[in-house]
């Protein structure tokens, strides 16, 4: 495998927008490829994402419209990846390993998604589908119902009383508007209190409002390229170290939900790739749609044993002060969450962290970073491992 | 790049189906599996496909339950790919480099759809959003609208009588209704004749009812690997000569209804990987979504000079006895559409064609063999050349 490096991101403000997929996905595209240093005739290929454009706007098989969006050229393939939450995570570890063979040298990799557009409750129902449908939906399964049960079980497994977890957990939501605060493209850039979580309205109990990620709409693209074709192009490339991906299908083959196998197979991938461990990590980037999936997350990367990490961020280990920097940017909690925008905004965050540029909000000197996203209910997981040299 | 082998291939009858999209693929995948001669266990990826799931089962994210569906491993990453039409060919496509590559030495690739369970009217709005939905769908322009222009553009630039070119055309569907009354696995395995065709409703004037493929229930799959690993387990590996793809954007931006040039570019590259040329395929697979669609498929590839392949079928020329075997498992129109299933079909009946397997409707000799998939309105176009040794 070659080196592959990422040369240039870009990302629109994730809010509430009234552009369409193309158009934020055009400008977050263009904004990746004038930082990187090429032309749109230099891409090769275009590697999408995408989750409700069919429901939203009446779009399916979106990606060669992206690509003529942007101007790309005819001979660049463009194609559409889906997996929930995870797709452009998912597009992004496809595109690397292409380029690492040879396949291409340049390629675009990004995602869109109108998910605040659509309004809650078609969101709600669509959102829903990427669990399974014959035995999830059916018994009125919902995301927040999922993760509401997992915050449950991991309360009862590690006995830690409801209530001293559920202040932990708010205290995830307020590290995370607090870094969304400093992140002037975050949907959410208002500082809020542990009261203000545990006096919002109940969603699933024992998740409030506070607890979970908004729909957001937002778009996010990067440039991924040989190493040696962008190395004189950009002033520092960032590179990729290691990348994981695991499929645990649907949620009735879950052992137990304070333990997602998925993420433990895909970065027990991504660490051996990259020849790093969790102690290496500087900076992540996790799926924190709820606040308890950022919980389980830190625990399944071995920031902490199982059990053990739950007042992570009540003693301020998972801020700019800690010792290992969890969702700086806001995290899908507050910087925002369009779907099939997400991954590769994800890993707009983190290189732009590995090149020193995050300003109020950047980790001083980290080196190595991780991404990690969840697509569904536990069924997909993708990880990736950039380092800055 | 590795030798990358196709070791098995499985698909269930395409028609109408009271089994889900996961029932279905688990069977052709379990075809496929077994005739591979490798365990659900060995397989290391899922490349699937589908495009409306989401809204004929309610399901979005569905590779990885279609992976636990079948027992592969969680370690196995499950990825959805949609390209329209062409969503299988385009997923097989990425699974045969990545295999090349190295990343995996045995992979899964599929797809499958209910297109005909949902119902006409709910197909017919769901397939219309591969084509753009911004500038095409509110113009009220479907598919048939499409080819159906394709069509008089074709007889108006080339001098060819609207009646003489629907006769040809109607030849189309009788030979590819013929090749499918050979093919237990087709949609219809009916003889038809000219008079079949022009006494038909019309749908989109010039092209009437048996000038359209149909909507279809099914599902396809294949096992890639890298060749050495398969050369004990099967008799006949059949391997990846050379692929193609290559996205043309929206219908505004094409300057020729009568050329594909998306098709153009795709199968240059194909042709070149695969050191090969039009004179060198044996038998083929090809995108006849409408009657029309194959006419100006030929011409793309270089059988016929632009203009001077509409009559092929009229004359013989591209039946079992003619020069040029075109869609001899009946292709789209008689073997069936069902859309996320169609490009690992194309695949199946080539592999089972060099395979020398395909008792009635065999090619005899065929050494080498094309497989074309459309994506939408000529957005996306994916070609694979296949070769028996």
């Amino acid at each position: 495998m070659r080196e592959v490096a990422i040369a240039g991101v870009g990302m629109t403000k994730f809010g509430i927008s009234e552009k369409s997929n193309l158009e934020m996905f055009a400008e977050a595209g263009l904004e990746a490829i004038e930082g990187s240093g090429v032309e749109p005739k230099d891409i090769q290929a275009l590697f999408f994402g995408n989750c409700l454009g069919p429901f939203e706007e009446g779009q399916a098989h979106m990606a060669p419209f992206a690509a003529s969006e942007l101007g790309l050229p005819m001979s660049a393939p463009a194609t559409r990846f889906e997996a929930a939450c995870a797709t452009s995570t998912v597009a992004f570890r496809h595109a690397a390993y292409l380029v690492g063979a040879g396949v291409y040298d340049i390629v675009l990799v990004g995602g869109t998604e109108r998910a605040a557009a659509m309004g809650t409750s078609l969101a709600t129902r669509t959102f829903a589908m990427g669990s399974q449908s014959k035995y999830e939906s059916p018994a009125g399964l919902t995301f927040p119902g999922v993760f509401a049960m997992a915050a449950h079980m991991y309360a009862k497994k590690y006995t830690i009383p409801l209530d001293e977890l559920k202040r932990c957990m708010a205290e995830v939501a307020v590290k995370n508007h607090y870094n969304g605060s400093l992140n002037p493209k975050a949907h959410f850039q208002k500082e809020i209190t542990v009261d203000t979580v545990l006096n919002s309205m109940m969603v699933a109990d024992p998740l409030q409002l506070f607890d979970c990620c908004p729909f957001s709409d937002g778009a996010s693209a990067v440039v991924v390229a040989e190493a040696n074709k962008v190395r004189g192009l950009v002033a520092h490339p960032i590179y990729v170290a290691g990348m994981g991906q695991a499929s645990a299908g649907a949620l009735y083959l879950q052992k137990d939900l304070t333990r997602v196998r998925a993420r433990e197979t895909s970065i027990k991938h991504a660490y051996e790739e990259a020849g790093v461990g969790p102690e290496d990590i500087d900076v992540c980037e996790l799926h924190d749609c709820f606040t308890i999936a950022e919980i389980l997350a830190i625990e399944s990367f071995g920031f902490y044993d199982f059990g053990k990490g739950y007042d992570a961020a009540l003693i301020g280990e998972t801020g700019f002060k800690g010792k290992k920097v969890i969702n700086p940017s806001g995290g899908l909690k507050a910087k925002g969450h369009p779907i099939g925008a997400t991954g590769t905004a994800q890993i707009t965050e983190i290189v732009q962290q590995l090149r020193g540029e995050c300003g109020e909000r950047q980790v001083e000197g980290a080196k190595i970073g991780l991404v990690d996203t969840l697509g569904g209910d536990f069924g997909t997981l993708c990880n990736i491992i950039l380092r800055s040299s």
